[in-house]
């Protein structure tokens, strides 16, 4: 960003004083009211919540209240520069759930990098929420925080770092495979990254049908039995890389359909480009600079190019995905945002995407796409109804 | 309450579909706004904080945003209805703050009755506030929670069923003083209840100049080496009752200036007013039911009879008084809510009933006197400030 942009964007944030409001929704502007929203009145529903807890639906905001959560520790390309500092960003958040899908979103940081004290403290509040999104919480650290708070939360918890950025990722792929021709279940997918987002994505991509997925890190393509993996490593190279690929990043995208960067600027080269299989989709979303700019990635031949950013076709950006899919899990009370809830909220976004308007440059809605939200929404109620997890 | 008032308060409440709401307060309408708000320039923000976490109070919501927390152990008049059933209390607290001093205020309902963790988890989340209200938790696990939580939080901490009931019925009793021509340091007070809120009335009056208090239980006047004390009572009987006075509520009342009554029903009947001192003072805050009703106490001949009751005059309401302090509190940026402060705030909410105006029916403003949150605040910061908590 310009200097000038930055200073801009800080001024904004001074003048704001933070980007969300808590108001109130019931009128007290006499005594009578005040009787009606407060004592004595309010006794009443808290009597039916002490019989049935299910009526804090009904009778408080929870049933479109999602927290924010995060303990600071990988804000943006910032890194680990603390709660506090993380709330701008989370925030942020909020305002785009409320913008986007009419979601309440209220911003939680938490001053611990315990696994075990971020854990109890979100079980602990969950009962004054609808559903929770975690957020920028550092990896390994935030798969364990995940998977433990689905077992002990009676409410949806998803990690909108890996899930959000699987969802419209995998939109993305199910266009550019329908424009060059290709079906998910015959494409070589090769990823430039093994953290919380590709592992993620590419799970995913599996489970809607991809089978050839191989994650490279920084040594390359990642397989079972390469020296030195970590346990997570050690993890992914049992459910990717069925033929055993070696070799650098260079190496594995040789005759691959499709590229997914989510690692660092610059590590796809437009020789590597002309390497892969005719008609080749990349999607380079390091951000700001991608793995490879998509004028360069057109030029060395590639079929389809998407980021993460604004400024070109295509961008892989989560706010296609979150404020929906929340919006449908509290729509139907949903008790957790399960894999066909993202399946379904992928084909939703895909979707929008007609076979008349599809075009390399337009594989993905744009983020101002006022259609997005209700159609995810809806897609994530119906699926949340089919496999159980609805609970109105 | 009758049958149909019960209803109407539920189907308010079902039509609101909670009291509060969580709007954003910065525009994203376009590419170019969502580029301020969120990524890439809320980074700009970030940084800042992460340099100073001061800065979280310029930047984001801190500054405005008071949690208002339970574990929903002593709602109301309910008792223990659990964290859930509490909300619809917590959240018409929030309403209240908003609606009589623009404080964000945001509930959260602690799943936990362990004072530990109740700690911890406030502790943990402290960073996204600028200041925490402890509402309806039982005693003395209250007592313990406010206790650890002012020493371990930067923010200020203040449990209002304590310490808002004491700032205004000092405000009462300032007033009440003044009518029947009194000085604090020369009044007998007698109190009807040991709990949470007489325990901290009476260590208001006491810090304001009155010296003679007596504590009543069930039991009758609180005395050091009455038998079977508990440790609260122990405690108590050190810094209350100097003459040692032994015997029932009716004992103890005999030729007292005041009484206090944020006990029971009906305690206190018209026999006993009349053996109290000459033209005197009646607070009879149990509800809905007082310890005498004010027309009994007037009849028996009380100077001045007040209640926790909106339909009679003289309401001792709470409303009074934690709008205004948590107003006064942030806009200094307050690191505690300390007893200059509270003092402070019951001046202040006294000074409003001037000379003129001050009347057996008139001893304090009613809730939705417009002058009194920001007498109240500006008086809070003040004290504040001279008490060095203040830190901008």
């Amino acid at each position: 960003m310009a200097e000038d942009a930055k200073q801009y964007a800080l001024d904004k944030h001074r003048e704001w004083q933070g980007k969300i409001e808590v108001i109130t929704r019931a009128p007290i502007t006499t005594p009578e009211e005040l009787a009606v929203a407060y004592t004595p009145g309010v006794a009443e529903p808290c009597l039916k919540i002490s019989e049935n807890v299910e009526d804090s639906y009904t009778y408080t905001r929870r049933g479109n209240l999602v927290a924010v959560v995060t303990d600071g520790t990988a804000v943006l390309g910032l890194g680990d520069i603390g709660p506090e500092a993380g709330m701008p960003v989370m925030e942020g958040k909020c305002a785009l759930f409320k913008t986007f899908a009419d979601v309440d979103a209220f911003p939680l940081c938490v001053r611990s990098k315990d696994v075990d004290e971020i854990v109890r403290t979100v079980e602990l509040i969950a009962g004054s929420f609808g559903g929770i999104n975690l957020e920028d919480i550092s990896a390994p650290r935030c798969f364990e925080i995940e998977r433990r708070l689905k077992e002990v939360c009676d409410i949806p918890v998803f990690h909108d770092d890996q899930h959000g950025t699987a969802v419209v990722t995998c939109a993305a792929l199910i266009n550019a495979c329908r424009l060059t021709g290709r079906e998910l279940s015959d494409v070589r997918v090769v990823f430039s990254g093994a953290g919380a987002a590709g592992i993620s994505i590419a799970k995913l991509m599996q489970r809607m049908g991809v089978r050839d997925v191989i994650i490279c890190d920084r040594t390359g393509a990642i397989y079972e039995g390469r020296d030195g993996l970590n346990p997570e490593k050690a993890e992914i190279a049992t459910w990717t890389n069925r033929e055993g690929v070696k070799g650098t990043l260079a190496d594995a995208v040789r005759g691959a359909d499709v590229f997914v960067g989510v690692s660092a600027p610059g590590v796809l080269t437009q020789d590597m480009v002309r390497t892969m299989a005719a008609d080749p989709i990349v999607f380079a979303c390091a951000n700001p600079v991608p793995e490879i700019m998509p004028d360069e990635a057109l030029a060395a031949g590639a079929a389809v190019a998407a980021t993460g950013r604004s400024d070109f076709p295509n961008q892989i950006n989560n706010v296609l995905a979150f404020p929906g899919i929340f919006r449908g899990a509290l729509d139907v009370r949903a008790s957790d945002i399960n894999d066909d809830m993202m399946e379904a909220a992928a084909y939703a976004i895909a979707g929008l995407v007609d076979d008349e308007h599809r075009a390399a440059d337009y594989i993905i809605p744009g983020a101002f796409d006022e259609r997005v939200a209700p159609a995810v929404a809806a897609a994530v109620a119906e699926a949340a109804r089919k496999s159980g997890v609805a609970r109105a």
